[in-house]
């Protein structure tokens, strides 16, 4: 895409110490912006500087909520290239999602040649520390200002970037999780499959709930009949029970993470036994009382692997592996960061490098 | 609220005619702001021109979607005085939807009071034909740039106005809608009785659909069983059947309209039995087989009453009262529309004048 037009900063920021990233607070000098209009197209490609853009209060993703999103990373490699961890994954998905937002589909290689030239021109924001990345923002928000609930004539697609520091600060941490009992995030026919604003507006008065009463994340159960495992806040649940990893199947309301998608295949690759398909709480919580629960882990683009160290249903506690991280997690964590950090061989071929 | 800052434009636009007047794309000269930040709570309210707003692309509700809005009209009188229908009403609404959606309380008489102050200010751009009037959109968006799903730390409240046409410029159309069997709006545990935008962004693909389809609506069915009727997209749904009013009950998936709650209260008082409760597509079928369905229509503030012609559910159409509004949808609009614009006495108090 050789029509991108190219506005720099005057004055370039400097990336923070790894010890001041946090999460998605600091972005880069640039960002890239693109524009559709009913008609048109997409137009106008355009890499400016990160600031505030100017948008009438009637745009109608305020109002209709007419927009979508993707989350991936960028790493500094110990042998110091930049690469991207699976982007062609990340960037279909952004298409999938549009689809059910009826946003105007994208054309996959020109987002993919605009991210790569936008990190080209931010390399220095990369951190190079294990664990830390470059956490990569693509979105699309309606902008058409209009009162009526419709469809949209006019779209702004943006690429944002955010130096992140580990997620991990002092080594793994189980977590806690609620099994949520009381609101639900998506059902069939609903939005659930797709990375848009609206299934996290539906998780935040659980997520309150929950850290409220000391827990870390919330465990989401079907809309319809309250008992079978759907994912967590921002990540997909696995569970390794008598040695197979089982993990709830695509079934329409759940998002088919990349972070997953991985771990089944390095999990195959491994020669266990992987099953995608429904499961309930309680067969989980069958397992435990069997002594056939393993391990439980999340998996998500943020935290890589999340141990679960505790889960908790209508007031039924059961500890995962004495709360402690589990040799599968702990496995599957050294190897995806591995290869993220140039550490391990990338067989698999997820990374790409910005050249 | 003596504290209000007001910045006029230079220059006051132009009320267009009635006939160019559509629903929700021209916006009077100005608009009502007010932010919040944690610590401090609601602050710097304001009157200040109409036009677009600074934001930065990382503003949590383009990405997670924490924002609540509602509708309501003004209104001039035939003897030329600018009132509001229910003012209270929708204001007690809109802080039920901030308190699902985790955005923090307002004060209603504060909003109320900044609402009236701006009205006074605009009384010019509210037109005087039958069935205009000035559309308000109050609405508050989470503005802080943070990309982790969290309640955010700070929030922008606007009140918007837009002058609107008539909704029926050719008197009533009765609308042919489409019984929902695939796609779902909401929920028990979800959002679907606030007014957000999460709820509207499921809606878009159906909205879709129905149009291809030659259908004006969507009509939406539950969730779980697939058979009970929730609402319409931006209205709710009565039934006249055997001469009793039945309209599903407020169980926590729909939105309690200002408009329903009016009808059932007018009706109340004529003396009409009116049932709110569950009730089933089949239902509703099985009314039309015997020739009991006497009449189907909607209530929203956008049309007051909005006659249904036609029922389509899997395929199978069935013609309400020949396709013709009935007297008693016509009944209802009249008086509403009367009290709207003075022409019917004000017995229960639902006008309040803007001095
Ligand atoms: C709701 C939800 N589920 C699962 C995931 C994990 O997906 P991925 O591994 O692609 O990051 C995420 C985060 O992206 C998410 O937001
Ligand atoms: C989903 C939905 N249901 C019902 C209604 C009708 O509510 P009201 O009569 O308060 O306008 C609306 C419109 O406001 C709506 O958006």
């Amino acid at each position: 895409m050789s029509d991108i037009t190219v506005t720099k900063v005057k004055q370039v920021g400097v990336l923070p110490t790894d010890k001041e990233l946090g999460f998605g607070t600091i972005f880069t000098d640039h960002m890239f912006v693109m524009d559709y209009t009913t008609g048109k197209g997409w137009h106008s490609p355009r890499i400016v500087p990160y600031a505030e853009c100017a948008n009438y209060p009637a745009m109608i993703v305020f109002h209709y909520g007419q927009a979508i999103f993707e989350g991936m990373k960028a790493f500094r490699t110990e042998d110091n290239r930049i690469c991207v961890f699976r982007p062609y994954e990340y960037l279909n998905r952004f298409n999938r999602s549009a689809e059910k937002l009826c946003i105007p589909k994208m054309d996959v290689e020109q987002i993919h040649d605009a991210l790569f030239q936008l990190l080209a021109l931010e390399k220095n924001w990369v951190p190079g520390q294990l664990g830390t990345s470059l956490y990569i923002r693509p979105f699309v928000v309606a902008d058409e200002p209009h009162l009526g609930v419709k469809v949209a004539d006019s779209f702004k697609l943006y690429i944002i970037l955010s130096p992140v520091g580990a997620y991990y600060k002092t080594g793994f941490n189980p977590v806690s999780i609620k099994v949520e009992d009381k609101y639900v995030r998506a059902i069939k026919g609903g939005l659930g499959e797709a990375k848009t604003p609206a299934n996290y507006a539906m998780s935040l008065a659980a997520q309150q709930d929950a850290y409220a009463e000391g827990f870390g994340q919330v465990l989401w159960l079907d809309a319809v009949h309250r008992k079978y495992i759907e994912e967590v806040g921002t990540m997909n649940i696995l569970f390794k029970i008598n040695g197979e990893i089982i993990t709830p199947e695509l079934n329409g309301s759940i998002l088919g993470g990349i972070t997953r998608k991985t771990v089944l295949e390095l999990s195959r690759s491994w020669g266990l036994k992987t099953t995608e398909r429904q499961i309930s709480i309680d067969e989980v919580y069958d397992a435990y009382a069997k002594g056939q629960l393993d391990e439980v882990f999340g998996s998500g683009t943020a935290a890589v692997i999340s141990p679960v160290g505790e889960l908790s249903w209508k007031g039924q506690r059961i500890v995962i592996n004495h709360n402690q991280t589990g040799p599968y997690a702990q496995k599957l964590f050294d190897y995806i960061t591995g290869v993220q950090s140039g550490k391990i061989a990338d067989q698999f071929g997820w990374m790409e490098e910005v050249r």
